[in-house]
This record gives C-alpha cells, structure tokens and sequence, in this order.
C-alpha cells in the first residue's frame, strides 16, 4: 500500500489544521498515512529558520489565514492563550504512545486541546488529563516521556537531513510537501505513484 | 463592479505565477483585478522579512513547490540564471507604463522574459528589447522610470502600511491575501463581497 508521512509539531497551528485532514486524504487516494512527530524548534534552530512570529505582519497574517483555513475545513480554530506553545514533553509521550499503540488518538487529542479547546499542554498533569478526556490512559506515556528524549531528537533530525525547514512536512516517498496548503499535491502525487 | 488588487515585483517567482491566474480569477468571479507594482526588497526591509533564500533547505524546497504550481497551472517555468532578479528598473518603468495605460501588458512580458524565458531585466536595453518583442514601444517608460522612483517607493510604504510583508499580495477591501496559493480565497471573498 502507497502511503506518506506527517511530521508534525503540536506547537504548530497548520499541523493542526493538517492533523483534521490527513485521514481524508489517505483514504481519497487509498493510501496510508504514516504520523511521526518531530520538535520545530529544533528545525528551525538547524536549518537557521524563522518562527512566523519573529515577524508581527506576518503573525498577524498568520492568524486571519488560519481562520480561513479552520472554515474550510468546517473544524474549530482557536489561538491559545500560550503562545509559542510548550509541546516537547507531549510531544515525547506522543513517542511513548506509539509504542502502544496509541500514537494517532494521542496527537488528535493533544492537536485539539491546544487550537480548538485552548487547553495547556506544557505540564504532565495537564497532558494527562487531556489524554484521558479523549479516553486514553495516558499516565505511563508521560510517565516514559524522558525516556524518549533522543528518539523525538533522532526523529527531527532525520527529517531535517531529508529537507524539512517548517511544519507539517509531508514526504511521498523522497518528495518534500510543506504546508497544509499541499496536501492537494500530496494526494496527486500518492495517485501518480499508483 | 467588485475588484481586488494584485501587488506583485517582477523578482517574485509566486508573483509570476499569480500573474498567470488573477485575469482568470477576475473573470470567474465577476470582478476587476487592478495590477499594483511593488518593491519586495523594500517590503522585507520595513518589516524585518527574510527572502527564502537566506534558507538553503527552504529555497530548495521553493523551487520545486513552483515547478508543481507551473504544471498544474501549464505554464511555463524557468529559474532565471540571475537569481535575485534586479526588478527595480523594470518596476519604476512599470509605473511609467501604467501612465500610458499600458501596465498589464508590461508587466506580463517582463513577468514572462524572467520566469519563462531565462531573460534578464537589469538593464534598460534588456527591458525595451523585451517589451518590443511583446509589441510596446517602452523606450519611453524606460526613460521616465528615473521619475517614477518615489511613486514606486509609495506604493510600497502603502502595501506595508496594510499589512503586506511578501509577495504577491492581494487586497479584497481591507482583507489581506499572502500567495499565489490563496487566490481561491480571494475568489471566494470576492463571491462573497457580491
């Protein structure tokens, strides 16, 4: 089966915007859709990139954008009150997660508790309780965060040594797709692959 | 009759490929478009922007994404030997051009001679050449641009004074439009504003 990866930072509003979309795509070019987290910060720390914030047009720009975008997709949009958002031990657990199993619901719930609930994510307790509204037992997966700490390191340095520089970056195959504004090119590329 | 503006610099490969489409946008949404020369360069100087390629793995990944955007489009697409491109001339003539009503076709064949056909626009000898071949005598625009400098300069100060920090940049109203990729959302508010 065809299928494309998703790195996405849940500190990233248009991984969000991608996280309610990436499913719909898979399933419209029947191809499977591969979720790995990685740290933006340290993207943007090895590719000497720019946070949209460190601009105040573009920030502003930004929010209106993403407004447009959550009305499209028909999906609640909201900016948290903490911004930039503290996502690396959530971003941790989401490893420990995978190992059980759980990585998808994990991120769906951490993605809508940061842009749609404006839940904070930054604390284990918070993480936790978040992951247990949507049904998870998420105790052990925070529990294990640490444990995971070169494993989210490992996982954003591959990406970066494959070209990513923002959030989300889609790979089809060796193809490089930023933005939840490609997703149309990833699914015509997962098509053309077939 | 509803209209937008489309604030553009010839060094603006997104603004090229808007360039190909915002006449088609027009007409499908029963709207004029108004072509509104800018200077990037100055743009990104007033509100500390960062070209994409001060990013290596950024511009790499640009210049892709505009091979994908010219397919999908089938127009043509060439990264120009000379890269940044030296628009200012051919900006100040473009102001020059608009006097003598003359603006769109100017701007499509410089557009065109960077972006499709590997021509440089530096000089005023390279720019009259071109405009000849697309049928304008712009040995005159060429001659006035000198006196167009301030105009040029105001016509940047105002986009930045409304938010513009790249380009191409559209304007529905007061709603600000960043890229070639939003064009749909600018048909849609223009469908909307009816």
């Amino acid at each position: 089966m065809q299928s494309f990866e998703f790195f996405y930072d849940f500190s990233s509003p248009y991984s969000y915007l991608a996280s309610t979309q990436v499913e719909r795509v898979a399933r419209e070019a029947g191809a499977a859709v591969r979720f790995r987290p990685f740290f933006l910060g340290g993207v943007f720390k090895a590719v000497n990139g720019h946070p949209p914030f460190e601009t105040p047009a573009k920030f502003q720009h930004m929010i209106v954008d993403l407004a447009r975008w959550a009305k499209r997709y028909r999906v609640p949009f909201n900016m948290p009150a903490q911004f930039p958002v503290p996502s690396i031990t959530a971003l941790r657990a989401a490893l420990a997660a995978e190992k059980a199993g759980q990585l998808v619901p994990f991120s769906h719930a951490m993605f809508r508790a940061v842009w749609a609930d404006s839940k904070e994510i930054g604390d284990p307790a918070q993480i936790v309780s978040i992951a247990r509204a949507a049904g998870l037992d998420a105790e052990p997966f925070v529990a294990a965060a640490a444990e995971h700490k070169d494993a989210l390191r490992a996982q954003t340095e591959e990406a970066v040594s494959r070209g990513a520089f923002g959030a989300p970056t889609f790979f089809v195959g060796d193809e490089l797709f930023l933005g939840n504004d490609r997703l149309d090119f990833v699914k015509e590329a997962l098509l053309a692959a077939k």
